[in-house]
């Protein structure tokens, strides 16, 4: 089972708040003594569309590198991936929608665009000696095109996975998936390529992440990816939950004799952490647990 | 798919807001226009340990019953018999623990000495003409006694189903159950009983209820336990869920294309109003949901 904690990255460019690189540190180091063998960092984006992470550059440079543990930044274009060369990243990731309204909406571009520019990000990143990771986000349903289809998610891992990437995450970038959706997907791609490539990453808005990483884990994928907390949200649907916090993920598969390597206690602590600075509760439900609490009903 | 709405009993008994006679009948009006066949109405528990509750008299009776609907309510004892029998409810549920330890505190009586008591309220209850729903709580873990011996819970429900019940509810009263353990004991349980004789009450204390709800759903349960709003908490660990929220469960079960008969909208006009009443943002998912929503991640 593999953890994937995408808070500083994913998690804080949908947060308002500004941490400052100091704090960042702070929260990173406690991801690391919680155990956590990969942590998106930053995002080597334009600070004008995610100001939030312009200080990817200056954050890299001081961390304090544990062996063994990943360290990755998303990039956007090439210009991203220098930024992230520079910094010593171990690990790279790369960004699209399945969906080609979304994916024109969020980036710009047609799909078939942000494929060619990523297929060259790959193939310089690789030859710097980096791995890729490859986010594909709207694999269930889309905000604005509705289901997506099951091929359309298909055909972006087939051609990732060509072009040589590490990993694949598969979003439920709306968190509308239900199970069955979910078993379907990824029943159809393990059709195609090995488990050891995807990964699945849940968002909680509707309560089904944790049934959803369940019915994947059933398939055979041993790759999640969460954020501290549920941090993240949606900037546009106040309350909302985000990405499925780190610590309900681990609750479920520590729960299930499925070994994590994570301390959970400290993990809470590093979400308790966060959970202050970005100033609002969370939607993570294990850390409003409380050890004796008594029930009723 | 049969979804038993137990918010205006096992939800309302956990707020501390008192609703007035014409507030819950609203409430059940919009739980009846949603098309829950099942409400748990009220509790006939002496008013001295529930006063949200000490109403119930006087709900039934100006309850203006919708033909196909059932109108239950919790009876703790004989004397609640009498009054739920008075107030003609359509069915009567009894609660238990399924640990020792639970069933002491909560009852203040041991699991036998209460099961003795209940088949004497099942016995009057059916002679009366009314079935009878048995509520088996911590029947995966206890605040006080961790883990529950699946073989207790099995005891339980032969007992019950022994005893005539017409469906028997395992409760995951704490919320800590993961679905490798809620697909255990439903795989044991139905070894045993068929699988119209059990319910599943899932808590989402730590994010897991629809993830369990899933894992009973695939073993064979198509009863299910919700509290409108996920209505209820835990008056011991505040912030924390309690009954999974009634539209979070619909919304999982119609993604799968499991008909349940409700409509969701409806619902949640119907969870809307409720949060309105207890005066906080109550842990329902779907209901922090907005259409139209926009994301980025």
């Amino acid at each position: 089972m593999r953890i994937r904690e995408v808070g500083p990255r994913d998690g804080l460019q949908n947060e308002s708040v500004q941490l400052s690189v100091e704090e960042k540190l702070a929260w990173i180091h406690q991801l690391e003594e919680a155990g956590l063998s990969y942590i998106e960092v930053s995002s080597f984006v334009h600070p004008k569309w995610i100001p939030q992470l312009a200080d990817a550059d200056e954050v890299f440079k001081k961390l304090s590198r544990k062996p063994g543990i990943i360290y990755a930044a998303l990039v956007p274009n090439e210009r991203g991936l220098e930024r992230a060369l520079a910094a010593q990243v171990d690990e790279v990731s790369i960004f699209l929608s399945a969906s080609e309204a979304h994916n024109q909406k969020n980036l710009n571009h047609s799909i078939s665009e942000t494929i060619a520019s990523q297929e060259r990000v790959i193939q310089k990143a690789t030859e710097a000696g980096k791995s890729v990771r490859a986010y594909i986000s709207t694999a269930f349903f889309c905000p604005y095109a509705g289901k997506t289809p099951i091929t359309d998610v298909l055909k972006l891992i087939e051609r990732f996975a060509k072009a040589g990437v590490r990993e694949i995450s598969i979003g439920d970038t709306v968190g509308q998936a239900t199970p069955n959706h979910v078993e379907e997907l990824f029943k159809r791609a393990l059709a195609e390529v090995p488990a050891r490539l995807l990964a699945f990453h849940p968002h909680d808005t509707r309560g089904t992440a944790l049934a959803n990483a369940y019915a994947a884990y059933m398939c055979g994928i041993t790759a999640f990816d969460g954020a501290t907390g549920g941090l993240g949200g949606c900037p546009y649907a106040p309350g909302a939950a985000g990405n499925v916090a780190t610590e309900d993920l681990v609750y479920l598969f520590e729960g299930m004799n499925v070994a994590t390597g994570i301390n959970q206690e400290k993990l809470a602590q590093a979400a308790t952490y966060i959970e202050a600075k970005v100033k609002r509760a969370l939607p993570s439900h294990t850390l409003r647990t409380m050890p004796g609490e008594e029930v009723r009903g």
